[in-house]
């Protein structure tokens, strides 16, 4: 059976979603990650939109990825323009991706009436931009915009744009539902006529694709039926994020065609990624992860109500479509990825804390990692505070300093911009130290404040940069009494590290996250 | 053409979900709407499971409804119990609603190795369950737990579970996919099937259901497909809640249903109340309604990117499936960067400021805005500071409060928890109050703080709430003194609005997001 090739256009697609952005080194790390499970085609964005796009595709050139290759976006050259000198054109080519993503007008009334051109021409502008990309040596894909709207208003003129395409050496033919309206026995129905007119003698050389939006709630569902009908492509993004009601979600259709039916595509090995990638993104893209996810939302596996936990455990085949770990994630009677003592001894051991040889009672520290966690805390990507917190429950912490007191004031008058200053009073060993700082906020002034304070102390802490700083709201229904979890980065000349608090107040979480970053930091130093 | 008939499971299937709950009177109200728009049967809950569910069938029994028939549900009776004396029958009896749903196993597995019971006792307690309602004059929906699975594992004693309804009398036969694996395609052959075996001389008599789950992201998919195949009864919840991710979402199925299938459904002008229900219902269970959510989402219909404006308004067809004003929803224009003169004055008509009368330059405006949105503003999704900023632009700005001072301290010493606590004066005209206020932090106190004096002036502004607060750092890498964007969204009991700062100190961004919102609120009230 031919593999179905995932296409992810995250970065482009994905992006016109509300409040989802990312960095060209946002983008490059996310890159990575679809590589690394083995996603078949990473759409880098829309060459020539913005230079924010083609920063990305500068910084990817001199990475190596192992199975994705990268596609840059644009549309057909302007009418009326020669394909040569279309900016846009020139843009894709500048892109320096070994594969272009060319879109183009399958319906008349946008060739027509929005973009007020010509239906020859538009199949012209087509067969050029596609042909000249083939010259180029680009692996050419053509996105057959609003392809099923085209079809149902004017069929023989929507395969034109196909045989445009083809005339012009497209390797593959994706169709487009791009108001998402369509159902999927229309895409069914509309595939198989489309590859017998295509490809009457079945000698069939150039693939089909599909790219499909979720306005009907029904993106998978119509990915799903084109594949059944022929389809090797299916294009999407992580999360399903997009404009509108979002694109299709490739942690669903992964998981999908891999284990319900059976197609190739991904490595199966890898599946055991998706749940990760999923909050990776999520985490980048600093949007909260839709529990109800189908396969890699946190609820996903959960059981609740009349459920037997003895039996879910004894025939989980009996409550679940699926086994959880499949996919990466788990079921959730007990919550908690830390959960186990099993975990915690290993990770210990990884962050250098002995439990075992001490007498301690892993069991004890599980349980106060998992209620830690229901309180908003997250371990999993705060190492370094984890690490703090292995050390104080097995009796092994060696606090470098400890606060005395500190207030932050800001204050503000009229249209003039805050002032924000920090007084500290910090304790080592013996020795007392009060200082002040200000800062351009409230946490500024208190990180300064600190940092001031302990390189009267520890000199090292000069080579101690923060690099990042994430503020999440937990619960958004209490407002602005809401609980935060603030994570932040650090770095030295070695290694980066992160930390984590938690609070109903953005200032303590953040002194929970700076004043551990600033321990794991002197600790390092210390031991050996 | 057969109706559809919409079985809500919202107060059964969909408590199932975490966190969604309803008190009796809760579910009243919700009732009333359900019915109100046209849904044909209104599961009231599991009688007998708990006295919440009782108290429900109580008051509803005091209440008319137009259109819907109150369902109870609950099981067949248990292994070599007579069904007289059961007492899940007997609850069902009390509920003492028109119509009982019971639940029964289809699958082999559950019979023999979940419950230990026999093939046979099964069939028996289906049938004589079945009869025992159906003697007491209820129409009686016979629901086939686990069908799916069932059918796959021993497809004859699946059918003949069905069988064993039909023997009893029972009205409907609803085929479940209670654990969410199966896909469109095999609902479709399954239902033929079933129907071929049921009712080989296609007298068919006995009507089918479909119940489905969102495990794989198909509800809707695998509804529709029951549907062509034969299914004239579909179960599901509002907004897709349920346990897990989610049951087959209502306000999805009703539109396909109705638009884009052509079947007699809900009564079509009902169709305009459906985004309203889906908030009232969000609202009622306190969960943030989801944007992205297909046709009742606040972002269904909005449109960003290269889109030009002016095509939208001339030819919505060529870029939305349908018109948002058939489901109550709106098309929203995001402003976003890449914004013309034309996007800017069609979004200040939408929201009240006139701009193109007042000789303001349009032009200028633009500029003003892409600068702001360059330093980290985001307009798209904050109308409400997109409102006044354009007041301020246009000279058609009124102050209806005005910051003198405020001062926010935090105070922290060793272990204990921050007290955070603000003093502020504002200006009403030649008015002046001073206040203090504490908090959970010292945006809560900076909150409470304008709120309290706020509320001298204009006592309206007890009913506005906060409903989210976000922060998000843009460009993480400068560590604490990163810029911040704050968002915050609020509620009166008419709408909501958004409203976002930005600073490298989030209390500031705080500041602006928070008086941006009393202001939009307050000119609300003063405005026609």
């Amino acid at each position: 059976m031919e593999p179905t090739l995932i296409y992810d256009t995250t970065f482009r697609d994905g992006t016109q979603g509300e409040n989802i952005n990312f960095s060209p080194r946002e983008k490059l790390k996310i890159a990575k990650r679809l590589d690394d499970i083995g996603i078949h085609y990473i759409e880098g964005g829309f060459a020539g939109s913005n230079p924010r796009d083609m920063a990305f595709f500068e910084l990817a050139r001199n990475e190596h990825f192992h199975t994705a290759r990268l596609a840059a976006f644009g549309s057909t050259r302007k009418p009326g323009v020669r394909v040569e000198k279309d900016e846009n054109i020139k843009a894709v080519i500048e892109a320096r991706t070994p594969v272009a993503a060319i879109v183009g007008k399958s319906w008349t009334l946008h060739v027509e009436q929005i973009m007020g051109n010509t239906l020859d021409e538009n199949l012209a502008m087509i067969t050029e931009s596609v042909a000249f990309l083939k010259a180029r040596d680009r692996e050419v894909i053509f996105d057959a915009e609003h392809f099923f709207d085209g079809y149902k208003s004017n069929k023989p003129y929507a395969l034109e744009t196909l045989r445009a395409a083809m005339a012009g050496g497209g390797d593959f033919l994706v169709l487009c539902d791009t108001n998402g309206g369509t159902l999927p026995f229309e895409v069914e129905t509309i595939f198989q006529d489309v590859r017998q007119k295509l490809f009457p003698d079945t000698s069939q050389r150039v693939k089909l694709g599909i790219h499909t939006h979720n306005d009907c709630g029904l993106a998978l569902a119509n990915a799903i039926a084109a594949v059944r009908a022929g389809a090797v492509m299916v294009q999407g993004t992580i999360n399903g994020y997009g404009e509108r009601c979002g694109n299709m979600d490739i942690t669903s259709a992964i998981p999908v065609l891999c284990t319900k039916m059976s197609r190739p595509c991904i490595p199966l090995e890898n599946l055991s990624k998706l749940k990760n990638l999923s909050r990776f993104v999520s985490e980048t893209a600093n949007m909260i992860p839709l529990n109800s996810r189908p396969f890699v939302g946190r609820s996903a596996f959960a059981h609740k109500g009349g459920m037997h936990v003895n039996a879910i455990m004894k025939m989980p085949e009996a409550y679940e479509h699926m086994k959880p770990e499949v996919v990466g994630n788990k079921r959730r009677v007990l919550v908690s990825d830390l959960s186990g003592k099993s975990n915690i001894e290993f990770k210990a051991k990884e962050l250098g804390v002995s439990l075992g040889e001490n007498g301690v009672d892993s069991r004890k520290i599980v349980d106060e990692i998992k209620q830690l966690e229901q309180d908003g805390y997250q371990f999993d990507v705060a190492e370094g505070s984890l690490k703090i917190l292995l050390e104080k429950l097995a009796g092994q912490f060696n606090p470098l300093f400890e606060l005395e007191t500190f207030r932050v004031t800001t204050e503000k008058s009229k249209d003039m911009p805050n002032a924000a200053h920090a007084t500290i009073k910090v304790s080592v060993g013996d020795h007392e130290e009060i200082t002040a700082a200000e800062g351009s906020g409230p946490v500024s002034a208190l990180d300064n404040a600190l940092r001031k304070v302990l390189e009267n102390f520890y000199p090292e802490l000069k080579s101690m940069q923060l690099i990042d700083f994430k503020v999440r709201v937990i619960d958004g229904r209490e407002g602005t009494a809401a609980r935060v979890r603030v994570l932040i980065e650090s770095r030295d000349q070695d290694e980066i590290w992160s930390t984590v608090g938690v609070s109903e107040d953005v200032l303590e979480a953040s002194w929970q996250a700076l004043a551990d970053s600033f321990q794991y930091k002197l600790s390092k130093s210390i031991q050996p």
